[in-house]
């Protein structure tokens, strides 16, 4: 994105503390007044010591901070790393002037081992100073969350008189030190706690539940919404498809930067029975290991998709109706059973493979139900990050 | 294995007929009499012409042959894929004078073309000349029903009078409920197919079912046990517990051989509440493309094994309980969340992953179940060797 709007009532921070290294690695969001909020978290049955201390401050649905660090998840540490949350969140309430119960904190990073608190309180020392409310402040927090990421994800949006901005980090599902997806969401417009929780929970569904870079679920994975109400009530069906727009932009730029991944798939299954038929047999085959390296290859391989397509148990399908489209618009090109595989232009869909948007769409049979997902191709490069990864 | 047992009242080959390149790609197995037969085929859903086949033709325990072919798997391929498996039964039936309903197919290789039956005819011309009772007879078999297999799966053992032999191949699209695994059991020993079926399940239950190499279950998996009885009864627990070293041997063999892969991973999960518990967290670990490049990377990495564990949505695991052991015997060294990671021996435990086979038990707590599982590292090799696989 060339241009940000900043959210008017929000203040942010990213800088280096030196949790590992030189990069950014501690940021923040700051809100003038507590805000109306919503979160989602992961699905892990282990999840990390800032998501349980997370799920409890927006109870209530009203959040005023969100702080962060990367390098370390806070994972698997025990009381003592729940200990280590709640501090982050009591630094940041003391040297703000709110309340510990309003900030969210989030960490990303290596799995399993304590936070280094004394390099995190000393970071923390003069807070009130680091906050700041211009486009600057807002990048730095956008930069301060990556771990792996090659790129900053952040995107901004107009709804009716208000803004609202969307910051994530993650290079996958889940990344090589299983670091994590998060995702801050800031707007000002004003809009009840009640009402925003199952608009970002339709607008999760659809976007960050729809990628899939590796199948490994993270333990940190974070969605939050922060409305501090200042530009005053907003059209709500406008504001949640910007919400939906903006949501799967972030979801899409995350499948993007995959660990590794040289191209973006988009692949929309149709013709299925039920819903639940369409997304398991899309995250089946943006999963399938030898399709994603078939992808990688540019290979036009039909029978890795018959076969990934096969092993969603759940559900019969009749090949003689299966039909595989590659591209997308005038340039569609088709696979199916009948075709003889000595006659299909393969080498015309190969260069629709070579892309770096590569768009598929497999059409089951006739049913009314389709689902769209997101994911990227597997390389040499994925091995080689996370092979050699340091713990 | 240095020596291999012969079967008496088994004849076997394996040649090269020119199906793609000069290896050998056509095999077959002769018994003097129809034998009791027990068959286990994979769960995809869509399935293989020749396991379509080979389901009608073992339906009344009976079968005297099985003719095999690599490079094309006879997958997807219509109601004329059919016709081609049914008419490779015929050309065996013809050739050596029995019906073609005692005839098992199986095809392995690309998925979604034709066979191409004018070249298998031609092969097919003198059959009753190529098969063989000598030991190279048996390994030629085992060599030409290989694809992407780095080397021959073959194993020989005695239960009392009856010598029981087992073929395998197999080395991706391997999550085997499935490039395909098949495996060919034949023994003397004479056991009623109504005793060998359910006797065959419970073996691939705890071995062809425990592998996993990539997640894909391939079209065309096949287990086949022939029992010609020529030595009379054998010792039914005694012959059951050597059926269950073969295919666990096997089944080991094809992890080991996984595309790409440097070592074999043999993992134990124990202290789980249920069976389907240490199961699905077996399965979750070994697949996981974390943990799978860490232990190709030979990294020590708790945090991903903790991730691996806590993506089993349907168990609750407490962190705190939890505890895994690399190695084993006396070597074994332990991981758990109370350790402080900067005073684990992590070098000692990089240097047994470096092995060429990882043993590892995960202990979830205090449940009376356990299962064990093998899989294979993910390399830069897998990547390679599916990427530019040429359909």
């Amino acid at each position: 994105m060339e241009h940000i709007d900043i959210v008017p009532g929000f203040s942010w921070f990213g800088k280096n503390i030196g949790i590992k290294d030189k990069t950014l690695d501690f940021g923040g969001i700051l809100a003038d007044v507590p805000c109306q909020a919503a979160a989602v978290f992961t699905k892990n049955t282990i999840p990390g010591a800032p998501v349980q201390v997370g799920r409890e401050h927006i109870k209530d649905g009203l959040l005023q901070a969100v702080i962060v660090n990367s390098k370390n998840a806070n994972v698997a540490t025990g009381t003592g790393g729940l200990e280590d949350a709640r501090r982050m969140c009591r630094l940041v309430a003391e040297s703000c002037g709110i309340a510990p119960e309003l900030v969210l904190p989030s960490s990303t990073g290596v799995i399993g081992r304590r936070l280094p608190m004394e390099v995190i309180v000393k970071g923390a020392a003069s807070l009130q100073d680091d906050f700041g409310k211009t486009e600057r402040h807002l990048l730095n927090f956008a930069d301060a969350i990556m771990t792996t990421d090659t790129r900053r994800k952040i995107m901004s949006v107009k709804v009716g008189n208000a803004t609202l901005v969307g910051v994530a980090k993650g290079a996958g599902m889940i990344e090589p030190n299983m670091a994590t997806m998060l995702s801050y969401l800031m707007t000002d417009a004003a809009i009840p706690s009640a009402v925003l929780q199952p608009m970002l929970q339709r607008a999760v569904n659809k976007s960050f539940n729809r990628i899939s870079v590796d199948t490994d679920t993270s333990t940190s994975d974070t969605v939050v919404l922060l409305a501090n109400g200042l530009a005053g009530a907003v059209d709500l069906e406008a504001f949640e498809a910007a919400l939906q727009e903006m949501t799967v932009y972030l979801a899409k730029e995350i499948a993007r930067d995959g660990e590794g991944a040289t191209k973006l798939i988009e692949l929309k299954v149709s013709g299925a029975k039920t819903a639940e038929q369409a997304l398991l047999t899309a995250k089946s085959v943006v999963n399938s290991p030898l399709v994603k390296t078939a992808i990688y290859g540019a290979d036009p391989n039909w029978g890795r998709f018959v076969m990934a397509i096969g092993k969603v148990f759940a559900y019969q399908v009749d090949v003689a109706e299966l039909v595989i489209y590659f591209g997308q618009g005038a340039e569609r090109l088709k696979l199916d059973a009948a075709m003889d595989m000595n006659e299909v232009p393969l080498d015309d869909i190969s260069e629709l493979l070579k892309r770096s948007e590569v768009f598929l769409e497999i059409v089951l049979g006739s049913g009314p139900y389709s689902e769209t997902v997101w994911g990227c191709d597997l390389t040499e490069g994925y091995v080689h990050e996370n092979a050699h990864y340091t713990t």
